[in-house]
């Protein structure tokens, strides 16, 4: 892990990217975390839309999440930002606009060729970016994972057992292998749906929080949009994470 | 409104039983409740088992909500406790008993013959109750409207216009009546659901989150049965309160 610029925030936040190999990141620490008292980490998951778009979403989520004590990281997902484009996942982002625009079913072989590579992918990306996290003297454990995509947060909280909580954003769409995996999920959970997500299938999010395996599993259906997510949800979200990883 | 006993709990909450006509009801109001600083009230709902039977739940929840400088006040349900047996309401809990023996499901005509009634009636008491409560010095607004019958607080949040913030549990049967009149609700809502309540209708339960007309509503479903909600569930219904009666 390399930094390649640093910045204070006005609140004190110590701001530093970071590239993982050539994967770009970012991490932001508490002004209090040091090597005597290392803060708490969470991971902030975001759609693949790339680090730029969401920058002003992410910094805002790692800055209530310092005013917590805790310390975020986030890296770029694979084919998005700056990173190689995947062929295979850009058409199915074809073909799922296109059957949107249509006004058909999105089906479920177009939401294995978004979803599935990206998983496969990411996860691996996500372990390596937390081996050097943690090395870092000023971060501790454990690790919450927070945010899209939902399936990349199953993922990683059955085969990264570093990650002892996770809130997960139920906006995007499940493979239905995906709902296997969520039974094997253990760790406490929080989950975020917005009722009326206009890009979500609400059933089928009600359905993968059925199948969690975890015996605390919390959800929080707040009206609006995909965006709408009301301050007193990201509060609560906060207070999950508190309650979990400190 | 007569008193009929007083007694000051070990953490100062000031619990007075008193009757309205022939209605026997609890008021607990914080040690710093005043004529010159009124604490907002909570109307406690609860299922109609009696308040005797439901005094250990009800007392938490009245000590939990003084400690957040809330009043808090229930009465007895029309044919619970000491109060006269209503013959349909225990037609229809019977029949609803042998249609459970049964395995069979309760039918509409059951839940209306159950719920129905205890609204109609239950209702304008509630409101009596609300009157007398509000005329006492130490007891201000703004008014919220806390747990079952989830009926109660649809009609209540519908009709009475000082209940600005009710925090449901959908935990009973809903006759379909009410989700007409869920529509009509426009208070915010914090509706509390237990996930695997036995006694609860799930997707019914969905149904109606989805029905209220309210523009702030929130679902937070928990894992386990009708009486295991979670403390830190408690503690978010209590924080919604704060938002929006203070």
């Amino acid at each position: 892990m390399h930094f390649t610029s640093e910045q204070r925030l006005d609140d004190g936040v110590l701001e530093r990217e970071f590239t993982l190999g050539e994967i770009p990141g970012i991490l932001w620490t508490p002004a209090s975390a040091s090597a005597s008292a290392p803060a708490p980490l969470i991971l902030l998951g975001h759609p693949p839309l790339g680090l730029r778009k969401m920058y002003p979403r992410l910094v805002d989520r790692a800055r209530h999440s310092a005013a917590e004590g805790f310390a975020t990281a986030t890296i770029e997902l694979p084919g998005s930002g700056d990173r190689p484009r995947l062929p295979a996942v850009e058409q199915a982002r074809a073909d799922m606009r296109r059957a949107m625009e249509a006004g058909e079913p999105v089906s479920d072989e177009i939401i294995d060729a978004l979803i599935l590579p990206l998983v496969d992918k990411s996860v691996p990306e996500w372990q390596a970016a937390l081996d050097a996290l943690l090395s870092l003297p000023e971060i501790g454990g454990p690790v919450g994972y927070s945010g899209g995509v939902i399936s990349i947060g199953i993922r990683l909280a059955v085969v990264e057992p570093r990650i002892s909580a996770a809130v997960l954003f139920a906006g995007s769409f499940v493979p239905r292998a995906m709902f296997e995996e969520a039974r094997q999920v253990t760790i406490p959970l929080h989950v975020l749906l917005q009722w009326d997500d206009e890009g979500n299938d609400r059933q089928a999010a009600l359905d993968l929080f059925d199948a969690f395996g975890s015996k605390e599993k919390s959800l929080h259906a707040n009206m609006g949009g995909h965006t709408g997510v009301p301050q007193f949800a990201g509060d609560a979200a906060a207070q999950f994470f508190t309650r979990h990883l400190k």
